[in-house]
């Protein structure tokens, strides 16, 4: 069945209006009609069976019937990662959907080499990808943010998951044995980090330099097995 | 430094030529004179330090100076796979050999709705991939065949971990505790595995079901998630 996120309340007697891009999608992609069903989710008020009660072409409204899972979000999991290309850092995006990332924070450091990026490009993205996993909220994108700006305002009751492939880090998996209420991956640019950002992570209490294996990972790479550690490990995969 | 597969033996007194696109690479794209270094490896003989002794626009020729590693594999892991659309397959191809795969091995299921594919382009992937990620061999990129084909061959000794988004298999991580010798990632067409297959697969003494979580995950993802998995709990990566 289609699934599509909308910013409106979802409750019985509120009709709710799809957007331009999402009427084309339900009416000339999947050629949908008045009666026929669609789920419904708005990060607040879980999912809902719902009736198109109006489909023209440009307009298309759904009325929501029945509450099938009631609100709920996975852990408390952040994905901080370089801005790395274009092209990969869209699939970052909707991987980190996928694997339950509640945000994903882009960062800049100093071996960063794409200096722009289209956030709302990645904002739509991660709605594709929450659309599609069957997740009940959609991760936010953050605005990029330098990493020394980044680790000044950290809260340190987060545990900061340092992917750090120059080092001589603890598997990921022999690291991480004890629940963490609240925690983030840090994924580096393709160049790694340089030496004195090596030296202050590793120096910061909540920092918990762990290694991704005996080969080199690409940024993509790194992030989804991190990702899927975190959560097989301590998350909502057990 | 630039990383290079060849299929030519690599030894001292053994001349190396590279082929078209290697030469443009090195001479055209990197820049490269005689007298600088390349690292050499050919799934055989190791990784060879060596230096350019011929550089012509068209012909680069290479003289193996020092083994710097010694011939080492990972673990004797497989990824079989449905044919997924192009894109997805050439990440999964990239990313299996990232990840340390042995060999990928292309799959048509009931519900695979690619029929195509050029298996010389995904070789070439692997081969790019294995000289991005620092391994010493290349993945093998076997040709597809049919899923009941596949079973009717399996060598009852290696396993083949059955990712199953259907049913009440457990977590990857609680069920792999003990090496395997040999084993293999089953993940299967973005339209699942149909029931007849999924009780075929459950049937079968070799096979062990896992889930990957509570979320629907791409096949890309599904496979890199996996492969991470059964690398972190029982390969290389401890």
């Amino acid at each position: 069945m289609i699934r599509l996120f909308v910013p409106h309340p979802l409750a019985p007697g509120h009709a709710v209006p799809l957007d331009a891009d999402q009427t084309h999608y339900v009416r000339g992609v999947m050629r949908r009609e008045v009666g026929d069903e669609v789920l419904l989710f708005n990060g607040r008020d879980g999912e809902w069976r719902s009736e198109i009660i109006e489909a023209g072409k440009r307009a298309c409204v759904l009325a929501p019937r029945e509450q099938v899972r009631p609100q709920a979000s996975g852990p408390d999991l952040d994905l901080v990662v370089a801005l790395v290309k274009r092209a990969r850092l869209e699939t970052i995006v909707e991987k980190a959907a996928e694997l339950g990332a509640r945000r994903v924070r882009p960062m800049i450091s100093r071996h960063t080499n794409a200096d722009h990026t289209r956030i709302d490009r990645l904002r739509a993205i991660a709605i594709e990808a929450a659309e599609q996993t069957g997740r009940l909220d959609v991760p936010e994108v953050a605005d990029p943010m330098k990493l020394d700006r980044l680790l000044d305002g950290w809260d340190a009751d987060r545990a900061l998951i340092f992917c750090d492939e120059a080092g001589d880090a603890r598997p990921m998996i022999e690291v991480l044995t004890a629940p963490l209420t609240q925690a983030a991956v840090l994924i580096g640019p393709e160049g790694g980090f340089s030496p004195e950002e090596r030296e202050r992570l590793r120096a910061l209490p909540f920092v918990i330099p762990v290694t991704l294996g005996p080969r080199i990972l690409r940024a993509d790479t790194a992030a989804i097995s991190a990702l899927t550690l975190v959560q097989a490990a301590i998350g909502d995969w057990r």
